[in-house]
């Protein structure tokens, strides 16, 4: 593939180094151990939701395909390594042939998950799947924290779009992981040109009160940009007195006045008055955006207010008060030999202090009650149960090295929709509480 | 330059879609009013520290200086804007020759900032300033928040090295200008490759547990470590029994063993225990690092604990607890007309909702006490005092689109432990505060 597919408008010629220290130093020992071709099973899963969320949401799936693909240690990166005697000679030489061979399944791009839910799975090698563990966590933990906090936001704002406008509060690239990844919690559009560039977002945004000030009037201002956008434009209300710039808003742009912006004060009263204001002036389809510090609470609570549109920024970007979720890369099963073939044990950290895990190469699927609803959340190892075999949630995504689920972005928005739409009722509360569905494992704690 | 020293294993072609959608409309409907020409000025401000903080951390300038520089409109973004009618044509013939033309003034990175610093200035023609302000505020936002956690951490761990690996938990990219960040604000090392080949900071890591239940045993999984990486390695010894583990380790390594990790459980009673079995077994000179959900508070509680090195990984990538500072880009000042000298007008959102702001173009100096202690961040317009001339906190970074201040990352390394070495003793407490440093003006709110 062309790179610069990638992540635009950044080109990246290799994800190689994406890549904890520990990774490479690991394949070096396990090389000269002669363990390094064991047949291994990676699991992603995390132990815990945040605190008080119902229920998380995949996503980075599309991008980790992308890292995976493009995962080669190339002349420069290898130079580095050499340089730095980050590995010697030998790993220098297998890395340099490096690609993944193995097989990648996961939960579909926009699924929900629950703690434990083993939301991808990396099988191969040791050797070839050690390497992949912070691109896929970073990635993951990054794309799915805030598309769960996009989720939550689009819940409360009922059928009102939503506009994604936080790349000023974030790194300037996670800002367009982030437009996607809201795009999939169900936002509608970005005010981010590289996430439109990058991933056919539609794209919004009109002015700030930089533009007001600019001017020497604020009416000179609205008659400015109402001149180059036409009456269709937003033009925002509050860079002085609300009031006031809403009549010279109507009277400059007249009733065809797209929309007014109102970007601080107390939303639900500013937005009444300017809905009553806009319609004694004959403005009746002017719609009103709001854009303050929003996060899912505030947006709630303006559902009885006359508000047309929500624009987020800092609580989206920051995944609402949790800006990572807790996704673990560990082996769960691995070959007892190198030997082709051989025998897989399941393997798990067993300390007392915590961290402990489940091993085994896992299926999982979700199970619903009579009326379709999901109720449970199903994780096992071995044979799946035949009532279970058509609820499966694993799919794969690459085999033999090769990216067999690439889909379009609206194909996971859609799918997240419909996996949000089949949990309990409860699982859109915002309030605090248990993960909406109980996860059941269907085996003892050494199964594999 | 050479992009490919922007932010490699990345290249950026440009970073001018790293933009919101607005700044390209109100600069049309400027150049359509005839008003983009007028000289303005934009100030980087915040109007608060993140609750209970005492001071701020001011990076990622050096990271705004290649942005700017590299912000140029090539034919695939005005093709992407043509297509998506973001703006007219004659918008887009202006935008193909853009080249920031004008000044860039700032707290040199690494300096402490407070609320109201005018953390940067950026003049010239509103149009060429306009388009900065999400670029700017992206890198300014993210990586001044990890730079201020990371500096708590460091204080938090006296002399003890720290070590970033949260490379897992945010963004890729992210990731890298986290370990920047978390370096200039006192961490030793990264685990991150790319951060090692970008920025060339010290990198490290051994192995995960993912390498003891690759082996047979524990045993076995220790010796292919020490035979591959030598005795001076890391051994993590908690992926079963602790106190087994460092009976192996030791066995296996000798008492020249490097170090061994402690990944989970309560790390002051862990360590303790090992400290004491390591010395028994004769391991007197063997470390003991610890990384398991460590932040500033953590950290301090493990003062007494015979630790000698830190990792620290979720809670440094997302800014313990505040992971986005909340600086703002504004225009203060603005001339009269577009023509060449024409007078600067003080401006400022007025609106009573909230938001206001100074207007002015601003200095700002760092008040000392008879001791030499920091006392207060003084901020004005007009002449500067006599008494603070030399006290004065802005400096040149870009002079008529010339970067004129690039400076190695240790120097910023090193003018971050003076300023914070500089402030009153109360600034290194971990418990929430106010601002270690009162802001005053020095000037009416209409003063410019």
């Amino acid at each position: 593939m062309d790179t610069a597919d990638l992540g635009l408008p950044v080109t990246v010629p290799s994800t190689a180094l994406f890549t904890d220290q520990y990774e490479l130093t690991m394949l070096q020992a396990a090389l000269k151990a002669g363990t390094a071709g064991r047949h291994s099973v990676f699991e992603v899963f995390t132990r815990r939701l945040p605190n008080g969320r119902r229920y998380g949401v995949v996503a980075g799936t599309g991008r980790v395909l992308d890292a995976v693909e493009n995962f080669r240690f190339d002349e420069g990166v290898l130079r580095f390594l050499r340089e730095k005697a980050v590995v010697d000679e030998e790993t220098l030489d297998w890395l340099a042939g490096y690609r993944f061979s193995g097989d990648i399944w996961g939960y579909p791009e926009g699924e929900v998950y629950f703690p434990g839910s083993p939301v991808m799975r990396v099988e191969g090698s040791f050797a070839e799947c050690v390497l992949l563990e912070t691109v896929i966590l970073s990635i993951l933990n990054h794309d799915s924290a805030i598309a769960a906090a996009a989720s939550r936001m689009s819940s409360a704002a009922g059928g009102r779009p939503l506009i994604e406008m936080g790349a000023r509060r974030t790194h300037e690239l996670a800002a367009v992981a982030a437009s996607r990844a809201a795009y999939i919690g169900g936002f509608s559009s970005t005010s981010d040109l590289a996430a439109g560039f990058r991933y056919n977002i539609p794209t919004v945004g009109t002015s700030a009160h930089a533009f007001t000030l600019l001017h020497d009037t604020e009416r000179d201002a609205f008659r400015a940009q109402v001149d180059s956008l036409g009456a269709g434009t937003t033009l925002l209300v509050d860079t002085y007195d609300v009031t006031e710039a809403v009549r010279a808003a109507v009277e400059v742009a007249g009733p065809e006045l797209g929309a007014v912006r109102i970007d601080s004060g107390d939303l639900l009263l500013v937005a009444h008055r300017v809905r009553q204001q806009l319609d004694e002036l004959g403005a009746r389809d002017t719609k009103i955006v709001v854009t303050s510090d929003l996060d899912e609470y505030a947006i709630a609570s303006l559902a009885a207010a006359p508000v047309d549109a929500y624009g987020v920024g800092t609580q989206l970007v920051t995944g609402s008060g949790h800006p990572t979720a807790s996704m673990v890369y560990k082996l769960v099963a691995r070959a007892e030999s190198a030997e082709p073939g051989a025998p897989l044990t399941a393997v798990a950290k067993k300390s007392t202090g915590g961290k402990a895990s489940v091993g085994g190469r896992k299926w999982a699927a979700r199970r619903l009650d009579a009326y379709g609803v999901a109720e449970a959340e199903v994780i096992g190892t071995g044979e799946v149960p035949p009532e279970l075999a058509e609820r499966q949630l694993l799919v794969p995504l690459v085999r033999g090295g090769e990216v067999v689920a690439r889909e379009p972005l609206d194909v996971v928005r859609d799918r997240h929709a419909a996996a949000r739409a089949g949990l309990p009722l409860s699982a859109t509360q915002l309030s605090r509480g248990e993960p909406v569905l109980p996860t059941e494992y269907a085996y003892g704690p050494s199964g594999s």
